[in-house]
């Protein structure tokens, strides 16, 4: 017998792990039950989205560690969920998941699980937000999103967060490849992690020249602090995200965010059913067009429109 | 007066510079001429396109400089497109661009351009696809794409190329990282650079370990190399570039990767027209959804379904 959704959302409120996990699995495998299971998870839980995103070595893993740790402290009830854009494996992922259990383990206020890229519909950045409300429902106060990297699906998944955590460390690179980065346009808060090594107080500085380039975003100015997750410092970067928290809570800005990111949402959504359309069309009458392109004797734009016109005819 | 297309085109075609970065200009800017600067382009020449990509601090920028100066030793000309997939500003990227150029200054078989994200339709694979087609036209025989990081959007755009090189470098990270940056599925060629340095063996060994997780690729098994850019020591790269150059020209691979390649550029443009008309509606009559969503009294997938009919019925 299969466990009902409306079952498992119950469970999941009450904040069995089982549960959870169950519903997360549906989200990464894009269950067909996932409308139901959105449906039953309407108005649930309120929690603090933290993305954490960052180039491979400059200590994402820890950094996130060291706030779960943080948040404990301060009685919080903490999730991770640990995404990752480029894969449609989760080995590398769960591996590290289990090496992180077990600092946490026997500790039911804290929920760790990756999630891996399976062409999810509307993609990695709708699965995310599908299981962030998961996640919310199941009452935990701060959800911390780890993402690899900072390319664009790392930009859409850090667009579900209430705030976005760029790390960076000393040595990583020059301004260039800051700013190549990205980070001017994602980063709430950019923190130089590894803060006891040479070289932190340049980059801190590059950092901050940089960001004198970029206006506000929203409304809020991105600020630059420093850690050393490895040691467990991160007050100044908890410190940070409590200074966004407050200033979301201030005025309208939530309610913002969370339009916008409802709106991004919907659109991955819709653009993602669009997308299995059309794909599958020109796998079939469309292959002979998709032939000309490659041969040249077609443009990609007249390709395009056919097929387009072809799905409208179809949809209508 | 303005210079048309097709004679921008006939001049780029002569090898001309400043109608070289015109066009490639009109496709960063998403231009109404882009239709038209395709069919003209139709037929052009054919380069070996190679896309070189890894974190940032890895030496992509001297890596790729190295090749050009390899392939000009040969009498190449090589052109390079450095695309900034996470950035609408191209201010850091330019500034590589000069301090690059300097090396190279006076070299007419040499043309290095930028190019970074605005929101071109069908995004930057489209946008790249479109840029390189260019860059054949003008005869150039190896193309190099550069990318920052490897996200999905770097992911999409090593799909426009028939060699994809991932860099790394000793100390960047453990194995788990650079699963989860995802090179099992994107390179072609795996190089560790800065091979000079300690770990170098340990990084080609756990590289060569997690290769023997994956299996071949349209009958391709990735490649393992170093290289010391900074040095002008990339033979081994190139001996790897050229193997593959040689298993693609051998029977049906180099056509099916072409075709991949025109599939992948025509669902973007498509998908790319869909997505400028939800958006546009989503402003307007749809809103009140999004709000809905927002506020959790509608789940995202009816409001994706109802966006998505509105527009079947208008497109119909």
């Amino acid at each position: 017998m299969t466990e009902s959704v409306v079952d498992l959302v119950d469970r999941a409120r009450a904040g069995e792990a089982r549960a959870i996990a169950r519903l997360i699995s549906m989200v990464e495998d894009g269950s067909p039950h996932l409308p139901e299971m959105l449906a039953a998870l309407r108005g649930g839980g309120s929690a603090y989205v933290v993305g954490v995103t960052g180039a491979p070595g400059v200590g994402k893993s820890t950094a996130t560690n060291a706030l779960v740790t943080a948040y404990r402290e301060r009685g919080q009830r903490v999730a991770v969920l640990a995404v990752d854009p480029s894969s449609p494996f989760t080995g590398g992922a769960l591996l590290g998941d289990r090496i992180r259990m077990q600092e946490h383990a026997g500790d039911s206020g804290v929920y760790i699980r990756s999630m891996a890229s399976r062409g999810q519909l509307g993609g990695l950045a709708a699965a995310t937000q599908q299981a962030v409300r998961v996640l919310e429902s199941a009452g935990f106060d701060v959800v911390l999103v780890e993402t690899v990297g900072v390319g664009q699906s790392e930009v859409d998944v850090a667009a579900t967060a209430d705030a976005t955590v760029v790390l960076l460390a000393p040595g990583m690179g020059d301004g260039i490849q800051a700013a190549k980065a990205g980070i001017l346009e994602i980063g709430d808060i950019l923190c130089v992690n590894k803060a006891d090594r040479d070289g932190a107080a340049n980059t801190v500085r590059e950092v901050r020249n940089m960001l004198q380039l970029g206006g506000d975003r929203d409304g809020w100015r991105p600020v630059v602090v420093t850690s050393v997750a490895a040691q467990g410092q991160v007050d100044d970067l908890v410190a940070a995200l409590d200074e966004r928290r407050v200033w979301l809570d201030e005025g309208d800005h939530l309610a913002m965010r969370r339009r916008q990111r409802a709106r991004g949402e919907v659109l991955a959504l819709a653009l993602g059913g669009v997308r299995a359309r059309l794909e599958e069309q020109m796998l079939g009458e469309g292959a002979a067009d998709v032939h000309a392109v490659a041969e040249g004797s077609m443009t990609p734009y007249e390709a395009a429109a056919r097929l387009a016109a072809e799905d409208d005819r179809m949809g209508a």
